[in-house]
């Protein structure tokens, strides 16, 4: 089995950056076989014809919850506190298991359209979103949200489901697994404590939020004397891989904590200003060499999951907030959202970018498209003007899931369908609009 | 001639907000003839499905320089003074009437296919502007940009050319045209008091530059001992109905300015982020009731001429830099790039709504993407998570000039092949990207 991508324009690494090129990608299996040279006994089952088309690696979307997606619109301009515990937990207590599934299917869809073909998930029930995962052909890191307090029950509970799922799915290697302490305003010391120790016994990577809203580190300053970054790093969170989402409202102590225990931070900057939460301060983690990743967080709060927005926010605002243009260039924003995402998850050998001998997860763009006329700088082109409905296909793990915008593994229309039922069934289709 | 939007859902003003009903649209000639009942003895010659399709008023991009178009990617993470003198001017010194025409087609291209059915143009070259206008049966605004210094042969020049062109599109009304005095740093203030005075004669607006950046704040407060806005008006510019881009840098005295003198203020959040210009004060603006509309810019600064995507820059960035999830609400912003913008262009009574007897300027967007799914909300749909690809169909002055995503009125592949020769002439096809 193998697909030839032949005469393409690719994004490909060249030292410490990347450069555009024209070559020949052969896929074999699941893997980038070879680029440019034809390996020996290559069979193409396939030829995607490469003229007026650009292959970048696939987007690695850092931070999601892809459940929320049937909740997109319902509760927006709220301030956090109001957004999560008003009005998304009281929706979330109402939702069966084949509303966390198809709201997965959504997102799926959504985030395959706009070129990004892995994802890090964080939610209750997993078992419906490795379904969707598996179905789809998407490629997906899944944390199991941990809340609880000590010894007490529940957190035990969600610490056994989240090993089931992770047992049940050994099957499907475009799933992995991270253990996924909510936050420090839902988790205690305690609790934080056995997560850590149970990350490092099952070598898994740990998907936290950290310091996303001002309420939250008056919150955790009044209860604990520190910043939620401090709390979570004295109770061990970070003695494993660790990826921390959101990082807004942080210090510079914190900075340094997250720099010398090498925590990844995920950078949401659609999510951090529509809740109200502000502007991380990404420039400054760059500058200290920290690993910063993107993500859109759910469509709750975004309310898109296309990775191409996210990118043009991460490479525009801070350009406003700095007032310095040269503040993350298109260049580095695209390495943002690729090879620094999988080297958060942990994934740095297998996706990120176009190389030999890594998974084929490649996203292929139409040139012939306005936003990235004229073809000088795709690079900038792909930051400041493509809306990401310049996919036209998608590969994962070797396999063509999105084929002229059609995708493959889904049935589109029903999951339209599904979503609206959901949401009309919860009373939340607001007539009034 | 008549088309007939049937079944369809629409965004239509109901007293002072927007709302979302399905209905009919009856459109007859370049107007809407009725929303609802049919009219005596319409003929539907076209009948276009409503089912699964949302029908808005198409989006005004009330600041852009259309031609530039061929430069986007060219001169990314500059500051403002040398993006424009260092790099824009030195290319606009070799440009061609050719350039700017297919310049202006690109731009015309793009703004079609993410929903924009009327645009606010300043430059140098309009009757290549015009030309590409009337062929693609867009809606414009036209500014003949004015540079000069008193009676300069220079700037009397400018100003017959403005009037030439003004003249010889007589028989287009999709066509209407302003005095452009470029800013306070190119027109010193006997030239802004010649122009004032040919607008208020000739009965025409004026469309200008004011506060972009820092570096002109300083240079008219060295030069006049006040801010640009102040040199403006003290030398008549606000007299005739006046259209100012930016306003970024602004003083409480300005804004009290710009509400007196019923000056509309176009933001461009992208732009100004890009070139390190910062954030408007807008939520102080719409608070001061100040006319505030939308723009992208020019793709040399934006880079992208997709209002969708300005439309979420707008929505998104205030309620960060504010911390105020309130801020500039999905349904205030849809305002903002409609109705807003048309009252700004002296347009309000024809386009911008949609209602009866106006101008028959509509995007139809196709519901079935997962952007826009669920459909509970559709105006925070289309101001967070719309990306412009969802724009099906456009129809402006009454005539269909996008189906099916294909433009009807030009010829896309000539123009993006014309825009690649342009740039490989001027040698600006970077080949190390």
């Amino acid at each position: 089995m193998g697909i030839l991508l032949k005469d393409i324009l690719a994004v490909v690494p060249e030292g410490d950056k990347d450069i555009i090129k024209e070559t020949n990608i052969y896929i074999e299996g699941s893997r980038i076989k070879s680029i440019g040279a034809e390996p020996q006994g290559f069979c193409a089952d396939q030829t995607i014809d490469g003229k007026d088309r650009l292959a970048i690696p696939g987007l690695v979307n850092c931070h999601t919850h892809s459940y929320m997606s049937f909740m997109r619109n319902v509760a927006d301009d709220l301030s956090f506190m109001d957004w999560l515990f008003g009005t998304i937990d009281p929706i979330e207590q109402q939702m069966t298991d084949e509303d966390t599934y198809w709201g997965a299917c959504l997102a799926i869809i959504e985030m395959m359209k706009s070129g990004t073909t892995c994802f890090n998930d964080m939610q209750m029930n997993i078992h419906q979103t490795t379904r969707a995962v598996k179905e789809s052909g998407m490629r997906a890191v899944i944390s199991r949200g941990l809340v609880g307090s000590g010894m007490d029950e529940g957190g035990q509970m969600r610490l056994r489901q989240a090993y089931e799922e992770r047992d049940a799915a050994r099957d499907c290697d475009r799933l992995t697994f991270m253990l996924g302490p909510h936050a420090p305003y839902t988790c205690d010391e305690a609790y934080m404590r056995i997560v850590s120790e149970e990350a490092k016994k099952n070598h898994m990577g740990i998907h936290v939020h950290l310091s996303e809203s001002e309420s939250e580190i008056q919150q955790i300053q009044e209860k604990y004397g520190c910043s939620p970054i401090e709390m979570a790093d004295r109770n061990g969170l970070f003695d494993v891989p660790a990826i921390a989402a959101h990082c807004v409202q942080i210090t510079e102590k914190d900075m340094e904590i997250l720099k010398r225990r090498n925590v990844s931070v995920v950078t949401n900057p659609a999510s951090n200003m529509k809740l109200g939460n502000g502007f991380a301060p990404v420039p400054a983690m760059l500058e200290k060499g920290i690993n910063v990743c993107l993500g859109t967080d759910g469509a709750a709060s975004n309310n898109s999951l296309n990775m191409f927005h996210e990118l043009s926010l991460l490479t525009l605002i801070h350009k406003g907030v700095k007032r310095t243009p040269q503040c993350i260039s298109a260049r580095e924003g695209f390495r943002i959202a690729t090879i620094n995402g999988a080297r958060a998850l942990g994934l740095e050998k297998e996706i990120g970018s176009l190389e030999e001998g890594k998974k084929a997860d490649i996203a292929i763009l139409n040139l012939n498209t306005p936003s990235l006329t004229p073809r000088n700088n795709l690079l900038a082109g792909l930051s400041y003007s493509a809306n990401g409905s310049e996919v036209e296909t998608v590969i994962i793990d070797g396999k063509i899931t999105m084929k002229d915008r059609k995708i493959l593994t889904m049935d589109e229309s029903l999951v339209y369908k599904k979503i609206e039922e959901i949401i009309t069934r919860m009373g939340l289709d607001q007539k009034e609009y």
